[in-house]
């Protein structure tokens, strides 16, 4: 298919237009659907830690495909966060504090779009100046709306 | 940040470049990262299958948007079906037959991909016929190496 023609509406926009209600069979499966959605992120995010940290030699290519990976996937979990969706490790100040948790949400996707362009520099640098902030912005979020 | 620049390299591609092998530290986040793909990828195809089958109301924007998530999804799983990662689901042909299932992924990555332009047509019938097509390729697969 014409890729071109795919990509007209930029991914991102159009899961974010999805309503984010009644999408869930059953609450189980919003937090089943996150929590899959997270693993898949820390896999691909961690093989770029990998070279960000030097046990892994830095491919860009692999880098940037790998950014890219993560930069579809962390616009997925937030529609699972519905109301009655409770459970897993989400804290209940994900409901409680919702303003705050969607501007983590949103700096995570706004880092992970800088993370493929700086992954695309092929500067070991500037990717691991962009790894360490994403992960600041993961933790950020983790410290206050994950339970341990 | 630029997405005709994100884009310039079709995600897919640069997906299928990684190297397959290595990229787990242990084989359960292998079994684990196919699970939660293939969960995820069951969610979005889900929401066209509930369009298609007249469950929920045709809406040509959110399917689109779901079929786009699919299409990214589907090029997720194989990497991990590795040497050494034998579990779960998975039935042993997956690693006897490689060349068969390979085959049937492909067929998957195809038929998303015409999912796609089906959702995009804005008519009903053609997204009918591309969602039957591709839920069969998905039967082909489980029946021949998948365990129930």
């Amino acid at each position: 298919m014409n890729r071109i023609a795919k990509f007209a509406v930029p991914i991102g926009a159009a899961v974010l237009a999805l309503p984010s209600l009644a999408q869930f069979a059953k609450p189980d499966d919003a937090v089943k659907y996150r929590q899959s959605a997270m693993f898949l992120q820390s896999q691909h995010f961690g093989r770029i830690g990998a070279m960000a940290s030097g046990r892994a030699p830095f491919d860009a290519a692999a880098a940037t495909a790998n950014a890219q990976v993560v930069a579809e996937l962390v616009r997925l979990p937030w529609a699972a966060f519905g109301a009655g969706t409770e459970g897993g490790k989400a804290k209940a100040e994900v409901w409680k504090e919702q303003v705050r948790f969607k501007e983590l949400g949103d700096q995570l996707i706004a880092d992970a779009d800088k993370l493929v362009a700086s992954a695309q520099s092929n500067n070991l640098d500037t990717l691991k100046a962009q790894f360490n902030a994403t992960a600041q912005t993961c933790k950020s979020c983790h410290d206050n709306f994950r339970s341990r």
